[in-house]
């Protein structure tokens, strides 16, 4: 890496932990200067615009999230203890890994009514996550570890279900009983899989 | 109700459309007044502050969402009926009834971080709307509906769940399939739940 990209980015990360904790809209040039003790002009050499600040963010949190989250459970054993794997790593990664709460969630009801190319990633992004799971899935199916009949896309949408509701319970609501609640809807969804 | 009322009615509703669309941070008086074609002095006579008028739209949009979804739901039979009138309801509520997403959402991503009033009403509403969800559960219990052992409180979770996540889908990825996602899930629910 050059020294350009190195600065850019540990600006990045500076503005994923802003992003994590007052949204997307609230992520502008002015706030991450001041945070990152830079000049303006100095991050407009980074980032065109607002929108591609937010677009790069995206594509950031992205790239720490494959890192912390995928990688991790890829290097899990196929089939059932990798889903497990992707399960803990991720609720980890909405409620430990960033000073605030998960990005994306934060992103997806900033840009469920705004079309435009931040939307656009974004939805490219979450495609491919629940892809991710899906394709655990499947190759849980192939060990033998889930039965042969299992939806594959059905499982992506519930396991998905279980990480929004924890984080609502975790950080909203602040419930002791937020993990002890999604590992029993988690144990139920695998026991539904036909996990043994 | 007097004619005082019936404007700050009106407005709260514009309001509460306004909020669904652009979140609870993009509400304000300026772009209010705007909307109801109204003086922003005007508007301070019904709201204090910022702070106010988004406290006020969360009442309403309570209010509103008892109308449509819960008072409709306790008009069906007790137990099973009525659990599913509840989620049925629900998933148009978060998707039909407003011209935006579920405003209640897009309040748990902007205040998780943000101490303060809104949030503490937010908190008090869904600690509320969860244990209405939990009491129809333990209703189909006492009615036969559900098997004696059903953790209530672990069912409100997992119903909650899958309203999140039908959000999600229909409205950031535009999912053609997150009806029929959602429906499967809360079959699945259901059958848990030992529903015959």
């Amino acid at each position: 890496m050059s020294k350009g990209d190195d600065t850019r980015s540990h600006i990045l990360r500076r503005a994923l932990d802003l992003t994590s904790e007052v949204g997307f809209e609230g992520l502008t040039i002015g706030v991450l200067a001041k945070l990152v003790r830079m000049s303006k002009s100095g991050l407009y050499a980074h980032f065109e615009s607002k929108e591609d600040l937010q677009r790069q963010v995206l594509e950031h949190a992205a790239d720490h999230f494959v890192d912390v989250v995928v990688r991790k459970a890829i290097a899990e054993p196929r089939g059932l203890p990798r889903v497990r794997a992707l399960y803990q790593r991720w609720l980890d990664w909405t409620t430990v890994e960033l000073s605030g709460g998960c990005p994306f969630f934060a992103a997806a009801i900033e840009y469920d009514d705004r079309p435009g190319p931040v939307r656009d990633k974004l939805v490219a992004q979450q495609h491919e996550v629940l892809e991710t799971v899906a394709r655990a899935a499947r190759i849980a199916v192939d060990a033998g570890h889930f039965h042969a009949a299992l939806d594959a896309e059905q499982f992506a949408f519930e396991f998905w279900a279980i990480l929004q509701a924890y984080h609502h319970f975790a950080r909203l609501l602040q419930r002791a009983d937020a993990r002890s609640r999604a590992d029993q809807a988690f144990d139920s969804l695998l026991r539904n899989a036909g996990a043994t």
